[in-house]
């Protein structure tokens, strides 16, 4: 890929804020800023070493756009490996956009999304899963995913896959070369290592295939259906699991118009609640569209939190119990916590009864618990939170393995493995050396797919348009 | 004022951006972020020379917070005037809220709105007005408002008024100091010197109280009421107007929350369309509430822009005559353009006679005009362009003069072009000097206000109070 144009854009989030940074990139960026760029002290921006801060005009002929400041970064020593100025000016939208439009005048073309990162990416000052991570990170807002993120960005599994890929090129050539020879009958590849190598990228590979669960639900928090009525006391909850956490809130328009997700990081894991208004009003009518769409919600699901309130259990217990056992025959394997809230309205004694009852609806397994709380005064509400981590496998995390998170390497994963799993077939078949090569092939494809060794353009414009603009 | 803390905000916009910037001010601002900075290279941030940008890792304790740019401004060499760090970082809201969060933890304290500036201010790196006009500058949504701020925050009027008031200083210490030799009877101050200064000082002030008038309306946009039933055509004559402008049209809840104001940018000044509903429909009631709203929302706009459908006027004139009688006897200063929409309906002989009739509703004079138009084909729009610009005087702006803007200002200026008037009196009436001193002091006073150099933090705090967090 042929990089000429110098690209500019807005690097900073739009809108107003104090200052505002303007990113441009390419060969001619020192150029282009220089001829916009009056010093204060009448220094020559481009005899300036790289690394360097300057203060001074941004002009547009004799008109002063702004007073800016201006870093600047020469040949492949920034980010995008190529030389980059940076131009902090005041952070009104005018100023940018009258910023940009003088750059585009004097020669600079917008940059498309992700662009910055892209051109990282093709001068080699990162990866393609290490590019991927960037927009993860920015993307992150919890420490789950941060932590995952930032993990991916300082190499990550990308440096283990690029080192097993190596030595397998190597065992590639050997066999290849072997080929060459064929009449003579000799085997520079060293048959028994080759047997540990195999071995040891199919161990690598389903760990980082097996840690995409977690990985996944760690980097997109954790769905977990609220089943209730309205009036059950959710928001009180949601606002009680808030409350000690300094967490992120956002109401996220769910995938249909209807559902509203409250995202809660609880112990640095995002959690994204989704409401349902529960299958009770619908009792008799089984296919009815309620029961139909709470089911929905349900199944995407990875944890039903099931909310009662304590006063009208006491009264119509046989409702609640006809629901749950709802649920559980269609869901049998989802993790299901019922929460009899308002239990503050409730002595000791008919908390015993609730709990007791309500026991009686669950089997008797680690996925299903009965919990006793009050959102109101907050009791029970550390304990709910205890319960949803030891849903989530935070070990990993805390252990600061790596865990795959993107569905397009655990893709590429999958069919490395499986190319790597006919190369073992073919070993102990005593296949030949040709035929062994041709799976070793596909498999060294599938692991240059991951840190973009093996590339191409359309691969590269989907990875790269779900970046923002500036990155 | 004492100036101890290291304060530390976000100072670019809030939200999500490829890359955020934090700004750390104060005397420990290296020694803070150095505590919280792995330079990738192994360089102690401190012993780096000013204005340099250094890669590497924030951390909190082990953990890496992220990867990030850092600028170091030392000594005085900074926006603020004191040590200051730039933290450039990804732009994810959790990131930013991590890094500051460390900050804190190191013993910075979270900046106040402008504080940054303010500090400046204290600092000497720009006097007070210069300071108000970093708020401006970043407020600005067109030419006209830029071009002022920009002229205010590069020194603007407030050189002249601090030169001019240190001309004044020295005749008043020259004053005083006859008054210590006063049974000698000698004269210090030349009083034809004297003079000259009190004459220049007040054309000086009367121009930039001239200013203030056009400063103002440019600053913050001109407002057009729009009288004209709902289905006239307003908003396609907004659309319009916008089209061939690259225009920021945002919408801006009114004093009464049945206001919809749109801004848009004419030949780089901002106009503010005011929404009424016409006084149509209360013909008969001439105190009816809807004339009443419509007559304040005239009241507030610097020109009436009276929309009719052409099609209604021919077969009802009397109706539209009627309604602008009322507004010409109420406002019979105010500029009155009749825009006659819808034209395109017509023929050539139609246009002509309705042309004819509206002029004879309106008096021979250079405020009031008649345009036919049509916003659906745009014929008849860049007339009304011009004759909207032709209500602005354009002129100062043109000729890059110094317009007064902020209402502060304007208030010492005239407050100082009192107590000059006095001096002039006295003068005039061969007053003493002891009692001319007085008076002297106090235009002095007024002088500094502006300036800053006269202050107190009850006026600091209004000040700044109106800046965002971060600059």
């Amino acid at each position: 890929m042929h990089i000429q144009d110098t690209i500019a854009a807005l690097a900073t989030a739009p809108g107003a804020g104090a200052i505002a940074v303007i990113r441009v990139s390419g060969a001619n960026a020192l150029d282009v800023v220089s001829s916009v760029f009056k010093a204060k002290n009448g220094k020559i921006l481009k005899d300036q070493e790289s690394h360097t801060l300057h203060l001074g005009n941004i002009v547009d002929g004799k008109r002063i756009i702004d007073e800016a400041l201006v870093s600047i970064f020469k040949g492949k020593r920034s980010y995008t490996g190529e030389p980059t100025v940076e131009i902090s000016c005041h952070g009104s939208s005018y100023i940018q956009q009258e910023i940009l439009q003088v750059l585009f005048r004097k020669g600079c073309r917008a940059a498309k999304a992700g662009e910055f990162t892209l051109r990282a990416f093709i001068n080699g000052k990162m990866d393609l899963s290490q590019a991927e991570a960037v927009a993860d990170l920015i993307a992150s807002d919890n420490a789950g995913s941060h932590q995952i993120a930032m993990q991916q960005m300082r190499g990550g599994f990308s440096n283990e896959i690029a080192q097993l890929r190596q030595e397998l090129l190597n065992f590639a050539s050997l066999i290849e070369l072997e080929l060459d020879f064929a009449e003579e009958d000799v085997e520079f590849a060293n048959r028994e290592e080759f047997q540990n190598l195999i071995s040891k990228i199919t161990r690598v590979l389903k760990r980082l295939i097996d840690s995409f669960a977690t990985g996944n639900v760690i980097k997109n928090g954790i769905p977990v259906a609220i089943v209730g009525e309205p009036n059950v006391g959710k928001s009180t909850l949601l606002n009680a699991l808030l409350n000690e956490e300094r967490a992120i809130v956002s109401d996220i328009a769910g995938t249909t118009r209807d559902t509203i997700e409250d995202e809660i990081a609880i112990g640095g894991i995002g959690f994204r609640f989704i409401d349902t208004a529960g299958i009770r009003e619908t009792v008799d009518v089984i296919e009815g569209l309620g029961i139909k769409k709470t089911f929905e919600k349900i199944s995407q699901a990875q944890v039903v939190l099931y909310l009662i309130n304590a006063d009208k259990f006491k009264s119509q217990p046989e409702l609640f119990s006809l629901e749950i056992q709802k649920i559980r025959n269609r869901f049998p394997d989802k993790p299901l916590v019922l929460v009899a809230n308002k239990m503050d309205h409730l002595n000791t004694e008919q908390q015993q009864t609730i709990y007791n009852q309500l026991s009686e609806l669950i089997p008797e397994d680690s996925k299903s618990t009965v919990l006793l709380i009050s959102a109101k005064t907050g009791t029970g509400v550390d304990e709910l939170k205890e319960q949803l981590l030891q849903f989530v496998n935070t070990g990993a995390l805390r252990n600061n393995e790596t865990l795959v998170t993107n569905s397009r390497h655990y893709d590429s994963l999958l069919k490395a493995l499986e190319e790597i799993e006919k190369v073992q077939l073919g070993i102990d078949a005593g296949l030949s050396g040709d035929l062994l090569a041709i799976d070793i092939r596909e498999a060294l494809y599938h692991f240059g797919e991951i840190t973009g060794q093996v590339t191409n353009d359309e691969l590269l414009g989907n990875i790269f348009a779900n970046f923002c603009i500036g990155k």
